[in-house]
């Protein structure tokens, strides 16, 4: 059945006239409501006011237009059910056989700074989601087109089938319809419940980003949904994959915690070093590669200044999966981009949005959700949660504010040597805490850097003071960590015996 | 103002009269449909069918009954604005202060063997979330219920405060409203979904299974959604935590990798031992536990038998966390809860169900979803996959089935060093392959644990003969790794030379 009747009524209009135009082409009548009509009737189109056609006004300032047996009972009557069909005709409720429809700007309208509840409330849509959701329910017969990219394809299918869209098409997007009306729904929530305690559901409702090579390995399939190009533009290379979508988030994540020019270097989404400059990159990326000349082969780089031809020409030398940056310089640009295994992402300021995104995994039979940990807590008035007899010194103290930003995004139990512009030392992932300083001590050797006179952070408390006396007797002269362990007392007793400082940070931060 | 009308529709009628007696005994004037005023009207109250106040047949099998201008501009007139009102009188709109609904059971009727996609389809609810919608928007006045587990709640305050509710109770529901129509719609997308190649949404929505006592540290909120108790059963213990479900969850596929008695010992969400034995559970326990008898300090310990009288006399020796097992013999289980701060977990055997479950993670602006990682892959056949001059004896061939199935459940770069029932080493979670090696190597010698004559397995392939070295120099005789690296033969060359033997899976297995 060729389609007789249309009904049009968008905030976005993006596209509208060509499709509109397209339509009545095809003599097809379209009905519209307040604002997409006048831009229709402007451009010379005609058309019926749903009012007209309900016979019923609008009122209410909009608030009620659409909501009538006449468009409802238009999208869902069924077209082969001889009762429906005598009644319709018996009430004069003609079929509608599409409808496109966008939303009022919900999201974007609490988007906005000092938006103020009555404002979002207004926002929120009543007739459009009721009748996307009737048409896309009655879809075996009805066309809903919610997103603007689908009136091209739509119009074009009406033209190769005479006014006709195929059956794969409507449930295409009657399925993208419950998406929408989902996740319009979730946003509202979400809002509104910003003052309630409790969430009783998690919904989540998200479109294919992209399909990746593959996960965590070749066998396992894995794709990619959000807007995650909102936050990374991939400059050059092949496809990203899994771990490196992974090791993307949390080199982002890492590179934000610093103003200075900083340079870190990640592998299995860990942190192998990280170093900062007063100005030039190149002394950064030093100072982090230095920590570990062997684990950022086939690793990322992430950097928080434009990358620049100097630094391109050192990284180019090792082998690297991907290079992060906010910017790329032209000439940096042209010289990283003749490696065809390399990855160039940008990353867009956006990006801090994420951060404090919910944190969301598997788990058994459904999923856990988590607050996002945000900037490493704890280091505001670190003089006054100073534990031990001596005070760290200003050169320490800047350390400290150093290594905890660092081990915070290290996979616990986590340990870091560092001064205040370098790692020295990484431990990370370890079972226990005392191993964890063990092979920080000894990566610090392995690359050659003394650790007399470093601070050592440590992302939970020293449950013993065995790993503080190692770190202690490894040249560590201050220590950072969250404290709250039983035997905090042995563990303070221990430094003041080795004239170290400690501070509790009162946060720990876990990663796992 | 005091509720003057209210409007009941509902499909599950759970607690629906008292609550409608409790309305009319306020003098509040009900509406109702359908099966809701039969329902009403049956047990004796004065009920006015929608169709009558709205003057206007309900049609299309009840596909159009409450989508009225009379009906949702009841809901949405604002009652403080003065043109509102004198529309409101003109269209003879009077207002509908409170609505009560429940959907089509939508997800029940999915959920059902062998549903068609017709039965599906007539099950979305179209009026319902409308009314919902409506009122919720318009929460300033009007109090809208969905759930009737606050029909007491809302009656209790119309009695305390002649007829009215409070602006937080109805804000409340109002919020519960967007979770209810958000989840419902994201179910119905994912339905229809199925029937596409390529799943173009990712659509979620799970009930609050538990408020977790928090995230990976103490200042992120965490909660459980999902299904997690028909997999798992707490017998006994304080609250889990996020970590304590990641490492459940973790510990549970690693266990079902094994058959004869086993014991696991995890932190960290990583392994720190396993060992099986023929029969007795404390002789698998003592070979887990020798491999690191200082991690497990608050760990997690899993089982795949019964929890035995003997077992548990020995692992109350310790502190730890969680024991997760099959069953508990019940002298056990008494002896064990005399510990508070232990948690006991029942594993049910529908557990294995959720090993094929996609595995979820957060992502920039979305979720990374990926195929989960089948049992241990590439175990088949190995006589056929040696790469050596020399073959794996048939003990080196049961050690590499051993180890090969432990090292995929130990983070990336994992390294594990084992006998045939037990491991001797495991080096985790680093950057780069060789420090795995080197610290799974360190790890037995602190355990007193000889390497000679062991069997080495690595998660992924050797990149460089240098771990494969150390590992032989440590004592293993024989390695099991995917292979696949541009330097395979100088590692195979490398064990040849040192006459090792050496199989490829031709799968690997990172976790991250």
């Amino acid at each position: 059945m060729p389609i007789a009747r249309a009904l049009l009524s968008v905030s976005d209009k993006t596209g509208l006239l060509d499709f509109a135009k397209g339509l009545a082409e095809l003599g097809i009548e379209i009905l519209s409501t307040g604002g997409t009509a006048k831009h229709l009737k402007d451009a010379g189109l005609t058309v019926i006011d749903v009012s007209e056609h309900t016979g019923f006004p609008e009122m209410f300032d909009g608030r009620v237009k659409t909501l009538h047996p006449k468009v409802h009972g238009g999208l869902l009557q069924r077209r082969d059910n001889d009762e429906d069909k005598k009644n319709a005709a018996k009430h004069n409720i003609p079929v509608i056989d599409l409808v496109a429809i966008n939303l009022y700007p919900f999201e974007q309208t609490i988007a906005k700074k000092d938006v103020t509840l009555e404002e979002a409330i207004e926002n929120i849509d009543i007739g459009g989601p009721s009748m996307l959701r009737s048409a896309a329910k009655n879809h075996r017969w009805v066309t809903v087109i919610s997103d603007p990219a689908d009136y091209p394809i739509v119009l074009a299918e009406l033209k190769e089938n005479k006014g006709e869209t195929t059956l794969a098409t409507r449930e295409r997007l009657a399925c993208k319809v419950f998406q929408r009306t989902s996740s319009y729904d979730a946003a509202i929530a979400s809002f509104l419940n910003k003052e309630q305690v409790t969430q009783k559901t998690f919904s989540l409702s998200l479109p294919l980003h992209s399909e990746l090579r593959y996960g965590d390995n070749p066998h396992q399939k894995s794709a990619l949904y959000g807007n995650f190009s909102d936050y990374f533009v991939k400059l050059h290379g092949k496809e990203l994959s899994y771990t490196n979508i992974l090791d993307i988030h949390g080199a982002a994540a890492l590179i934000h915690e610093f103003r200075r020019p900083t340079v870190a270097i990640l592998k299995h989404t860990n942190p192998c070093g990280i170093g900062c400059a007063d100005e030039d990159l190149r002394e950064a990326w030093a100072k982090a590669f230095e920590t570990d000349k062997q684990a950022p082969f086939g690793g990322v780089i992430v950097i928080n200044r434009s990358m620049t031809l100097g630094l391109a020409r050192i990284i180019s030398e090792i082998f690297t999966d991907i290079i992060i940056a906010p910017d790329f310089d032209a000439d940096a640009r042209a010289l990283l981009q003749k490696k065809k295994n390399l990855r160039l992402i940008q990353m867009l300021p956006e990006v801090t949005k994420t951060f404090s995104d919910p944190i969301i995994r598997s788990a058994p039979g459904g999923v856990l959700v988590m607050d996002s940990d945000p900037r490493a807590l704890g280091l505001e008035d670190l003089e006054n949660k100073v534990k031990t007899q001596r005070p760290p010194t200003r050169e320490e103290l800047e350390a400290m504010r150093f290594a905890w930003r660092v081990v915070k995004h290290v996979k616990s139990n986590a340990i870091v040597f560092a001064t205040h512009d370098r790692t020295l030392g990484i431990g990370a992932g370890q079972m226990s805490r005392v191993d964890s300083c063990r092979i920080a001590i000894w990566k610090a050797k392995e690359a050659g850097l003394s650790l007399a006179g470093s601070v050592v952070a440590s992302d939970a408390m020293f449950p013993f003071a065995d790993g503080l006396i190692a770190c202690s007797e490894a040249g560590a002269t201050a220590a950072i960590q969250p404290g709250g362990s039983l035997r905090d007392e042995e563990v303070i007793a221990a430094a003041d015996e080795r004239k170290m400082a400690m501070v509790f940070t009162g946060h720990r931060h876990f990663l796992h």
